[in-house]
């Protein structure tokens, strides 16, 4: 367990995140760490993109002619904006089918001035508003182009889910046992993998190193679709939006719940997995803008400060209601291997 | 730092949470501990029925007869539910004054519900909303009562913060020094104080004991309009407000922003203060349960069995958009002193 990320409060310390993180190359070996990389943890919705490359490699991406937003929505935990939403809607009915298929649950849009306007303008959420409702959507539609009954996708017996979980145990290269499953919150299983084992299969998603090259050409769609829709992946005011948004193709960045964030440099060939023990998402960011600054390449970082994104992102100003400073969040990262 | 509190999902541990709690009498013995005591902590939001008391000590609630409902909202971090944003509106009026007089900042109710409705009935958010908007209007009702100007009641050099400082420094027995000044969400300064020391503080305002004759009656009146209006103090779905719903008299209990943590239990003359070092609430919330759970005398036990209360809240299930249980979060405090 290593000191990932501070919180101060006028010249104080406030509170402190610790976790661990490890930077692997595409052969398995570990640049980087920090704390126990080999405990497994849950990926959560940091491995959506690894979930969308069979819809891509097995031809019905381009058999339902998904445009690159909806298939950056497939990787994303979207923010339920409006454009989340329809894009979300847009993807169903690629097969023929609406909001009624899908079985993630209702949310309100967790960005909340999105939920204040659909409450203002007398609208109720629906699945598609679940921040997972474009992941759900994907897998829905793989099923149908395979000819499977979509009923019941979410369930890990489901063909459709032994399909993809296979894929996440081939690119990570770790076991996907059924007495390390969980429930995510979208009701799909996620299970517990090495931490290592999550940055390896980002190391190879980002490279194409060590797949095939079905899959390897699958990973470039999908993250040069969300280099193209940053927006899709997650929205306003959101950490791998921004980032992206900036980077393009340079890093492909994914965040997950309680504090799992993923990242693959492409042209360092680097994948970087962090979990914060405690589950604070805020500590992954600013920990993950300076594992990038640090591992990422000169192409990477000359294209990042001309926004000044990785600094801004690694440091954060704390606003309070009358927008004064009254401290920051910053990344606070131990020595490593 | 002693292991708080752990988070599951499935069979496996997802997020762990470590702090520091300590149990002090009302003379300042330490009955009870986990973690460093004596470091210094930022209390927040914790600490607003001490800053409540020169309201009513000095005789000010009483000649603006000011009701339980208002009282209990100047100790509260509430939802912004409409209920208390009318509250926070008839305190300001007993002075004559309306929400232009509030310097605590605006934002939309933290009850998503509430901040929906509103943005459904095309309202928007007001300082009346924010959450600090009761302690704030206390305070300028305490300053108008004595004739001084509200305008920078929130300055740490106005008279008035200056007088509710020094209460504040004589209840807990620690010094409220300048270089350990932050400033709060809500504009308002706070100093970080060792944790044993607010404890201390919450030890004497339940019991009274260590306190002059006056102020000890001036905390029985917080506590009586607190425990009649527990809704004020935080709201629907809110820890405090169902405790103390529940509980009563029995125990005051006050949360504060990154993961602070107070209760007093008068009948057991003791005083309870958490700081979870990562500041998640929800590691606060079930730590405090299984505190109160251990500490608390045959009186409170049973009433708080009757509803299975501190059951209920030092085990929580976790469900998903479904509703599915998909783990838990449950207290796990190491042994103490």
């Amino acid at each position: 367990m290593g000191l990932l990320a501070e919180v101060t409060r006028g010249q104080r310390v406030e509170s402190q995140h610790f976790g661990r993180a490890v930077i692997v190359d595409a052969s398995g070996k570990v640049v980087w760490s920090c704390g126990d990389y080999e405990a497994s943890i849950y990926p959560r919705s940091t491995v959506k993109a690894l979930l969308g490359l069979e819809l891509v490699e097995s031809g019905a991406a381009a058999r339902l002619q998904l445009s690159d937003a909806e298939l950056a929505l497939t990787c994303a935990s979207h923010n339920g904006e409006a454009e989340h939403a329809a894009t979300a809607q847009r993807l169903l009915s690629r097969v023929g089918l609406d909001v009624g298929a899908l079985e993630c649950g209702t949310h309100w849009p967790t960005y909340e001035p999105a939920a204040r306007q659909l409450a203002g303008a007398g609208e109720q959420a629906c699945p598609l508003h679940n921040n997972c409702s474009g992941k759900h959507a994907g897998l829905i539609c793989l099923s149908c182009d395979a000819g499977i009954a979509t009923q019941g996708y979410i369930d890990p017996q489901h063909a459709i889910q032994k399909r993809v979980t296979q894929v996440l145990a081939e690119v990570t290269g770790a076991e996907h046992r059924e007495d390390r499953r969980g429930t995510d919150g979208c009701s799909m299983p996620t299970y517990a993998i090495p931490l290592h084992s999550l940055a390896h299969g980002f190391a190879r998603f980002g490279s194409g190193i060590g797949l095939s090259a079905d899959r390897a050409r699958a990973a470039q769609t999908l993250r040069e679709a969300v280099a193209k829709q940053p927006f899709m992946v997650a929205g306003t005011g959101r950490y791998d939006t921004a980032l992206m948004k900036e980077i393009g193709l340079g890093a492909f960045i994914k965040m997950g719940a309680e504090g799992v964030m993923v990242a693959a440099l492409p042209d360092e060939g680097l994948g970087i997995a962090i979990k914060v023990d405690d589950g604070a998402n805020r500590a992954a960011e600013v920990a993950m803008s300076a594992l990038i600054s640090r591992f990422g390449g000169d192409i990477l970082r000359n294209k990042a400060a001309q926004s000044g994104i990785l600094e801004r992102t690694m440091c954060q100003s704390l606003r309070n209601w009358e927008g004064r400073d009254v401290g920051e969040i910053r990344a606070a990262l131990n020595a490593g291997t």
